[in-house]
Formats: structure tokens, C-alpha cells, sequence
């Protein structure tokens, strides 16, 4: 299980120009072991999309255990990639195509002054969020939908069906917003994408009811701009 | 009220080299007015020590109202600055005598692997800590007491007594560990001396019989070593 702070890489995938976790955590594996593994995570985050408990599989000839391998990269790993958890697991494990479903979760400061502290890590709005409105156009996500509407161009995916098992809005101190969703897989930016929408929602410009028929319409013209890679975490991926 | 992360900075008071808070925000006041206020808070805090409340106050002629100020200086400070609050005060007010009681909190992590997130703002500490013997240890702090055992060398302060209002600590998620003290007033790097031993209490290498003998031995080398800066925040001034 990894946690990695997103700000300085141009995401999770290998990238010809730039460093990315992926590229990273490979380069001090082939530094332990003399091998070319290829790392293999549960799904891509987008370049500053930060993880919790993003997990990844690679395969081994060496003889060192999980917890000799967790902490001799922990020693070569720069500070923002951490590994939380190593295990030996079966060949039939597949840390992409094993997953049962995914938890992301999406921070927000709604309040009229922008933050000093935890600045990397939200998405500032100023403007009063109505936050029951949000609550109300989240309902609509939750169970099997089509999520065009929500699907970023170049997303490769076959189907746009995807199955929200939960979506839900915390309130916390000081004008923290805490987004949680959790589904059986998710579309390219498509967390983002239903975030920036359902802030829509909460300033108004969209009604709980509109949400609904956006979702419906499968056409990503109609629902808002995609919500800042900063606010979000990939949280917890389930097997 | 003034809202900073203290990483990049010298500390709150005007330094000989490099950049304090105090320094930046009075060469912003400067800009806007032409005249060299000084910018007086409500007490020092130390290089890479954080703030969500500090409060200072200034003189001015400027007839420009306290919104615009605010709006003005955030729009010139750093992101690492921002001003949460502006407002216009009668003369007798001073940022550092007024001030009724001072309101710090202390973040630490514990859990077996360094954190890849939020590693400015918290004291990572790999051993379990026994949090009932910090608490317990905690209790002896509460009241009027001399604080000498906690005081840093070259505090100027010519009385070490100082009166604790609350100390309290509370369990977060995943390992996250706060600390929580409100007094009259302060010692040079108090908090941070506090914190310090009571981590040594945690790590079951002090009791909490024993802290409270160290408490009343008014010797600084009897407690144990000064917190980390990045831990602690300047969480609220009482006016």
C-alpha cells in the first residue's frame, strides 16, 4: 500500500518527459533487485492527484521479504512516496483486475479567505456552498449508471457503465468539505469531473434536479468544469 | 488574524538575514501605505513553527478601511501568508498585551511508516506511544506553576510562572495524535519542551509521577528534548 503526494509528478503512469510514482518506485526496484519490473497499480491518478492507499504488484526473482523490500525502498523513496504495507501475495494476484472497488476522496475549503496551511492538498471556493443542495444531486449518482456525462475526452474504457456503491458530503471545522465516493471502477477524471459539477450545484448554478438529467444526458458538455487535481485522494482501493 | 505556514520562514520577528512573517507582511503595509509601520504580534513564534490565528496590530494614517486593507495585503503576501481577518481597533488595543490567553496545538503522527502527506505539519514518531500516561502526565500541567523546567535558554522573560487554562490530548484517525494547551502566556519554545517530554513519557521512558517531579524541579536538563518546529501551531489568541 502506497501514499504518495501528488504535487511534484505528472501522476501514477510512466510518461516519456517527467517523473511520475510509477517511474520512480520502478527505478528504486530495479536498484534492489538488478530486475526490470514492471509495477502494476490499481488504476492510473492524474499528474497531482495525491494517494492514501494506492496499491501496486510487481513480480521477483529475489529472495528478500515483503518487509525488507517495504523498507529498503522507504530508504531510497523520496519523502512525498511512502510505503504504508508490503505482502507476498499469489501469482494470481492482480492489483488492477483483483480490485472489488476503489474509495476516492475530494477536500474543499469554503470559506472567503484562501488557505496558508494544507494549501497543496484542497480546493479553495470563496463563494457559499449550499452544501444540502450537494447532498441532494449526490443521491442521483449512487447504483449503476452510464457516466458519460462525467468521462473525460481520450478515456479508453469500453463502457461508460460504472456502479457507485456510496457518495456522501462531510462538513467539518473551519469551512472543510470532505467528498467521499466509492465504486466498483472509475472513468478518466471522472471524480473530478462530478465534484466540479456538484460544486455547481452548491453555488447554485445547478439545481439538485438538473444534476439528474446532466447525468442522465451522457454528454459531457453539459455538466461542469473538471475540479482541481490538488483536492483529491485516492483513498482506499478494496480486493 | 493571520493564518501562516511557517516551513519557508524564519520565525514571526524581524531577523538581520532572511525572511520572517513579521518582515514580509510589514514590506507588504509599506507598499500600500508609504509609511514604515511596525507590525506588532501577539508573541514571537519559531522558525518553522505554524499559525491558523496569530493577531498583530499596526499604526497607520491611511484612511483606506480595514476590508481593503485585507483584500490589498493578501493580494501582495505570499501564498504561505494569508490574512483571515482585518479590523479597526481603538488605540489602547495592543496585539501582545491585550491579549488575554494564547491557544497552541501540536501534531504528531504515530504510526510505523512516515507520512508522504502533511509531513510539514506533524512529528512522525515510528515507537507506540502509551497516550493514557500522556494524558495522566498531562493533568499535573494545569494551574499556576513555574515553568523553568521548560523554558529555553535565552528566554528574556523575567518570571517563569505562567498559568495553564486547559492541556488535553486527542486521538485521531490513523495514528494522528493532537495536543492541545491553552495559557495565560508562554515561555521561549515551552510548548515544544512540553511536548518533548511528554513524548518521553509516551515512549515509557519517564512516568507520569516522574514528569510532575521534573515540573517541580524547575531544571531545564531534567525534562527532555525540544519537539520539533513543524509540529506546532498558533492555533487562537483571546483578547
Amino acid at each position: 500500500m502506497i501514499e504518495y503526494e501528488g504535487t511534484h509528478y505528472l501522476g501514477w503512469q510512466v510518461q516519456p518527459n517527467g517523473q511520475t510514482i510509477q517511474s520512480v518506485i520502478q527505478d528504486c526496484l530495479k536498484r534492489l533487485t538488478g530486475e526490470s519490473s514492471q509495477l502494476i497499480g490499481s488504476g492510473r491518478t492524474d499528474a497531482g492527484v495525491h494517494a492514501l492507499g494506492q496499491v501496486a504488484h510487481f513480480k521477483t526473482e529475489s529472495r528478500m521479504d515483503a518487509n525488507t523490500f517495504q523498507r529498503a525502498l522507504n530508504s531510497l523513496l523520496p519523502k512525498d512516496i511512502v510505503i504504508r504495507r508490503a505482502e507476498e501475495v499469489e501469482a494470481e494476484f492482480h492489483a488492477r483486475r483483483s480490485a472489488k472497488s476503489k474509495v476516492y476522496e475530494y477536500r474543499i475549503l469554503n470559506r472567503t479567505t484562501p488557505p496558508a496551511i494544507d494549501r497543496q492538498y484542497i480546493w479553495y471556493i470563496p463563494q457559499k456552498l449550499n452544501l444540502d443542495e450537494m447532498k441532494k444531486a449526490t443521491h442521483s449518482l449512487v447504483g449503476e449508471h452510464d457516466f458519460s456525462a462525467f468521462r473525460s475526452v481520450g478515456s479508453s474504457a469500453r463502457s461508460s457503465v460504472r456502479n457507485i456503491l456510496q457518495a456522501d458530503w462531510k462538513r467539518g471545522k473551519g469551512g472543510h468539505l470532505r467528498f467521499e465516493i466509492e465504486a466498483t471502477g472509475f472513468l478518466k477524471q471522472m471524480v473530478r469531473a462530478i465534484v466540479g459539477t456538484l460544486v455547481e450545484v452548491g453555488r447554485g448554478k445547478i439545481s439538485a434536479q438538473e444534476f439528474k438529467r446532466i447525468l442522465d444526458s451522457k454528454d459531457r458538455k453539459e455538466a461542469g468544469p473538471t475540479a482541481p487535481a490538488r483536492g483529491l485522494f485516492l483513498k482506499e482501493v478494496k480486493y
